[in-house]
């Protein structure tokens, strides 16, 4: 089977090697001539290429650019396809892109392979990325059957752990572990930042160290990524974020009231809690 | 010289450790006769007892027992030292301590060696705990020379990184840089366990990874201890609380207003200002 890959980045190009060695014949496209290049030489893809129309026989196709050129994307891709082929994408966020696609491409199931580094670009590609890693598919009411038996057997042969939901239950839940957790940080670090007492905000970053290190990090990453998360998953952050804000009010109250027994047992429940979500 | 250690947990134990590697003579007291023998048969300590007149020929006694036993266990203590030993405590929290020893006894001078494990007790004492962390000593205007001499000597010693402050300036950097995190990584996990939709509950569960991890991490922690900290350190915790909560209302207010510029900046701010705290 060929498989099209349309941006050789950190996710398309690690996609590759694992797709060649599990026997798929890999097309790569993406805009740059030497990325292309390099992509072969590395062992990503079979054959790539500038031009879309390299994937017209392709019979699976990833869209794995940054998520604000999905939809432009697809929309020049869908030129160069037979109205067979399954398309995918590795966005992070799900609502928008199936609500732009699916009025366009039968074959669409939106994609999310939950796996990542820091790093970027097709030299950050590395073959078993997506191995024991989270990879949800979002398929609505409308899309066919054998589109998502395709797109099953493929992340299967990833080592990924699949799992199926809508692209609002996706959004809501990724809303919660994963883009609330950047704001709450960063609201941290800001609140670290806006000490107005000089001496104890230069003792506060002498004596910071892993409870500040650990519950800072994702606040202190990528701002365009954060700002991509909050614009593309607006609704269901603001919701989290409204959420959020009731749980801190709580907080806040109990200890503005001294009730020292029910800020136990509210603190008692996030320890027991946590392990339902992480270890 | 020798050396008084109250309470040989986990930093009174490796307290000792420490001191008599560094050639002092360790006297320490506990309430439990097994600790005693256990701390001895570590070479914790050069004697041990359960009877606090063994202290009386110390020139200086560490008080390392829970921060709520701290007090009660001084005014014991009073008893059998001369006026001139200096006492000194390992408490987290600083104002409610120093002011009440302060007047009691003339030669103390509040400490926190910021250091630790998530274990506890006599068996979780180590050597080199200190090493390369921060000490905080916090005398205050009528603290003799002598006494924080003294201290500063033996702190130094353990290879502690040392700071001098007020136990306000103390109590508001722990505040921002240690209470406050737990209570923010609390309600981070709140908010995800209050998530109604029994669909999106289980895939937040099963979707989250190293950013929640992390920023869950401290909220996830000793129940106990996170009541502790909210208690004894009440003013200071609700002011950083009130400080956050803004930060909180601002990215919410940018995400609703759809100001992306805005929202990238701040989160640029909190991307730079990050090092200066941690790594």
């Amino acid at each position: 089977m060929k498989i099209g890959i349309l941006g050789l980045g950190l996710i398309g190009g690690s996609l590759g090697y694992d797709l060649r060695s599990q026997g798929y014949h890999v097309l790569g496209v993406t805009r740059r001539r030497s990325t292309c290049e390099r992509a072969i030489a590395l062992g990503i893809v079979d054959a790539a290429s500038v031009d879309m129309n390299l994937l017209a026989t392709a019979e699976v196709v990833f869209i794995c650019t940054p998520i604000a050129l999905i939809i432009p994307q697809l929309q020049q891709l869908m030129n160069y396809l037979p109205l067979t082929t399954v398309i995918t994408d590795v966005g992070s966020v799900k609502t928008p892109i199936v609500q732009a696609i699916a009025p366009l491409w039968k074959n669409f199931v939106g994609g999310h392979p939950m796996a990542g580094t820091t790093d970027s670009g097709v030299e950050a590609a590395q073959r078993d990325l997506f191995l024991n890693k989270p990879y949800v598919l979002t398929p609505d009411a409308t899309t066919p059957q054998t589109a998502i038996s395709v797109l099953e057997k493929i992340v299967r042969s990833l080592g990924a752990n699949l799992y199926f939901c809508s692209p609002q239950e996706h959004d809501q839940a990724v809303s919660l572990i994963s883009h609330l957790p950047v704001m709450v940080s960063a609201a941290l670090i800001a609140s670290a930042m806006n000490e107005t007492d000089p001496q104890v905000l230069q003792l506060a970053q002498n004596l910071a160290s892993s409870g500040f290190r650990d519950t800072s990090r994702v606040g202190g990453g990528n701002p365009e990524l954060g700002v991509m998360m909050a614009q593309y998953n607006r609704q269901a952050l603001l919701s989290s974020l409204q959420q959020y804000r009731q749980n801190i009010d709580e907080l806040t109250n109990l200890i503005q009231q001294e009730n020292w027994a029910a800020l136990e047992l509210k603190l008692q429940s996030t320890a027991q809690a946590r392990p339902n979500f992480v270890e």
